[in-house]
């Protein structure tokens, strides 16, 4: 061991802190410090579940969403609709549909979207897979979940065309104005989609 | 151990990330999911660097600033100008006036400031230590560096009444505008100060 490596103990923490998305050098700053000053049970605390999510959580393979069980809470709860099949760019976006509480399906985490710029195409994801879950005939529904963004389109007409044959009805997410947002600062092509998509009443 | 200890690990890390200064939940979130996706070394280095601080980092017996040695490397350092103490509330004070580049004297960590509402007065800060400090005649100009807000103020005023006795000089950082700062969008107070201790040129 580096013999600064004591010396060097704050200077590590920041560098690490830094490391982590939307962490810059002043909140880094102020995280070491709240470390520095806080319990030392509440400082292991942190650096075990830390370790903990590296060692206990792996990926779900039948959905690819987090696990901490051979398959994910999701997958494993009998009580969700088998039928229905919510595909989705990354594990983050199953906890933020979760969170909507409208959602009652399985889901499918792709493990990104297609992007031909960064060589990522169907065979870099989850897709043969969810072809496999899809050919037994179980599911009647498949929710296109990709953001709605260019890529995450160009996934989502990919899986389109690749399921609908199959028999299987696909849906996208709805585009639209955010609820609770402000008509005069939405940007002109969600605007424009909420037109198109507008609802009789 | 809880038998749900595994399945709660997200959780886990998602509650203790929320304890940190800045951190809500959405951060707290993007946070345990970039360590769940990044290499198992970071996440080890991570942790390691949030226990090293706590076990290897210890408070300087001198000026009460963050030591890994016996003293800090301030203190440490022959070559910091020992006739002058910078008093500041906290260790991040320090950081922040080190980072300046402008200052080579010595300081003197409070650990808090005087605050009659928290019941903090002297006896609850490293006072008794600064005079202490003060005793040997060896120190010609101290520095009171706390912040320009009330209870910083407080504890200034006191400690000039406490030091000047001593045949000590005393002085205050500066208040004015900020460096870069809008004259327009100044607060009243700042702006009074800045006119009230204007420099002839």
């Amino acid at each position: 061991m580096d013999e600064n490596y004591d010396g060097r103990a704050l200077q590590r923490l920041l560098d690490e802190l830094g490391r982590l998305p939307g962490i810059g050098p002043k909140s880094a700053q102020r995280i070491a410090y709240h470390i520095l000053g806080a319990d030392v049970e509440e400082a292991r605390r942190l650096a075990q579940a830390i370790l903990d999510v590296k060692s206990l959580v792996h990926f779900c393979p039948v959905c690819f969403n987090y696990a901490t069980r051979e398959r994910c809470d999701i997958c494993e709860d009998p009580t969700r609709d088998q039928a229905t099949i919510c595909v989705v760019s990354e594990p983050r976006d199953v906890t933020a549909i979760e969170r909507t509480g409208t959602y009652h399906g399985l889901y499918h985490v792709l493990g990104g979207v297609i992007s031909p710029m960064d060589k990522i195409g169907p065979e870099q994801l989850h897709v043969r897979e969810l072809l496999q879950r899809l050919a037994d005939g179980q599911v009647s529904e498949v929710i296109l979940a990709t953001n709605p963004d260019v890529e995450g389109e160009t996934t989502a007409t990919y899986l389109s065309r690749t399921i609908k044959p199959l028999g299987i009805s696909v849906s996208r997410l709805a585009s639209g104005l955010p609820v609770g947002g402000d008509l005069e600062f939405a940007d002109e092509v969600t605007l424009g989609r909420a037109i198109e998509a507008r609802r009789t009443l």
